[in-house]
């Protein structure tokens, strides 16, 4: 399914990183930094989550001027089972809210969503929102994995970090121009430690379907940005692009998984995940950019791999999604 | 966030469930009913649920005779941790696919996405999908309390089965009239044996904001269906309409919870739960009397008590949601 939009606008973003995060290259990009640890003042890693999402909530409400009563809908979801972050979260606003859950690609699930519904005249004013926690993370998905055994390169590190952003009716400088939602895509492998060569098929095939929908060629956009595919899994989508649709999006691609870090200097194996990465790079980085001129079209493409320990406990392979989303610099 | 809608039908349903809910006062609206284990041919609990779901949607797009490529988009979450059941079933379809979890009001949150697509003409044909099962529950939120231990009278019973609809833009015998998107509610109730309590402030706080906001009286609407409070919850929930609303819904009110199962003869405590307790009365029993035109405005109102065991062994209170959604008979 995708769609085109004409005046759908992003308002305004307030992202939150961790220290790894903020040690990155494109930390100076996140609005707030928490240096210390990845506690935050908090007795569970679960409630550390909880509090930077929260905040990232409520400083996006005050960076905008805006109360609870002035957004119409908050659609958010994260990796905590149940989306327990997103949950607990959403008792200290008085928003009508929407659970969802696409894995790393919940974000872009988010905002297509909202898009939908401002477009469609059904709201006037959105926030979309994720998170993750590297230690949260860790726990509930790595276990019965000791912490701290080997992981091979091909492993990612997820991000620990909120983001929210507001999507809106009124004109702004960056619009959401157009969307593709993804559809499951299994390519049988079963390596948990591999999710950049899970999900590269997913993002192939909503780019793919993207462009060809719309009638685009790649170079139609400055950039194409999957998140969160990491070092191998990038080069793995390029070739696969190449391989199976003919298509080179060598010159204008990158992933938000291999740029949120160092990878030489930063202890993150194949680059970043979880939902907050490519959340942190697109309304950290990329709308900064936007909102400057330096970019002017760009394709955001954030893939979740939808694994589920229980299915991989037994035997089944891990499947994908990725949805893609236009954002443009209005003129 | 209340919306109304013009031009938003339903197309058809297929429900099916286990043979808890087959026994049931309700087992013959259900289109297909598993009699014989929870298992229905499957190694695992989990893996009967994926079973359930992907047949719930393959019939259902037989009775309608459309293929994958007629479906805008499939909207399905479910009780599994990673909504893993959803992301599973989706594999054996060639559709687009958003995930989505607001617990056991999963379904509502799926039709209200899909119908403000369909109004906002950004899609023609939407299916919503849900299931439960309880044993997959039961092994996933029990735990580590032991299986079979004594539970008191207020505890609910998760549903087994699976529930598909189709939604679409082309004029029907039902359409879907209006809704409300609820916020989360959280009264400090630690008990997760006493769900119904839980969920029965979410479900008064979106009821008398639907009829507010649309300037109804309770008896607009010839029965308003709560879906999964139980027999308590049930009680709850009246008694807090009149005390803090001063609305009297006694007269035209009933829950899915209580309606699904004989609960003089059947092991189900105060009712059944679970994302298809709802899905099964709602598009099996209530679908089915508005085709006949025997009732002719519905409200049906989901509720979901959002629990995470891991925020309830962090000794967390449990916050609960509930959207509404206006059904009418097409006259």
């Amino acid at each position: 399914m995708t769609n085109t939009y004409k005046n759908v606008y992003i308002k305004d973003a307030f992202t939150i990183g961790g220290p790894y995060e903020g040690n990155g290259p494109l930390g100076k990009y996140i609005d707030k930094i928490y240096k210390k640890d990845l506690y935050f003042g908090e007795p569970s890693f679960e409630k550390a989550e909880i509090k930077l999402l929260t905040e990232s909530i409520s400083m996006l409400l005050k960076k905008a001027k805006l109360n609870d009563k002035d957004i119409d809908v908050l659609i958010s979801g994260d990796l905590q089972n149940q989306i327990a972050c997103s949950d607990y979260a959403l008792r200290s606003f008085d928003i009508p809210f929407l659970g969802i859950f696409n894995a790393c690609a919940t974000s872009s699930e988010g905002i297509i969503i909202a898009s939908n519904f401002i477009e469609g005249k059904k709201a006037k004013k959105c926030i979309v929102s994720t998170s993750s926690h590297n230690l949260a993370s860790e726990k509930q998905f790595r276990n019965p994995t000791e912490y701290g055994a080997p992981k091979p390169d091909t492993a990612t590190f997820t991000s620990t970090g909120a983001a929210s952003i507001l999507i809106t009716n009124t004109k702004s400088d960056v619009r959401i121009e157009s969307s593709t939602i993804g559809k499951v895509v299994d390519m049988g492998i079963k390596d948990v430690n591999n999710m950049g060569a899970i999900m590269a098929p997913a993002a192939a095939d909503t780019i793919y379907r993207h462009l060809t929908s719309l009638g685009r060629k790649s170079d139609y956009y400055d950039l194409i940005l999957t998140g969160d595919l990491g070092k191998y899994g990038k080069e793995i989508l390029i070739r696969y692009m190449k391989e199976k649709y003919k298509m080179d999006i060598s010159k204008n691609y990158n992933d938000c998984g291999y740029m949120l870090y160092d990878l030489d200097k930063q202890p993150v194996f194949a680059g970043g995940s979880g939902p907050v990465c490519s959340a942190l790079v697109n309304f950290g980085y990329i709308y900064k950019n936007l909102k400057e001129k330096e970019l002017k079209k760009v394709l955001i493409v954030p893939t979740g791999a939808i694994f589920s320990p229980t299915m991989v406990f037994q035997k089944e392979t891990v499947p994908a999604i990725s949805h893609a989303i236009g954002l443009e610099v209005v003129e």
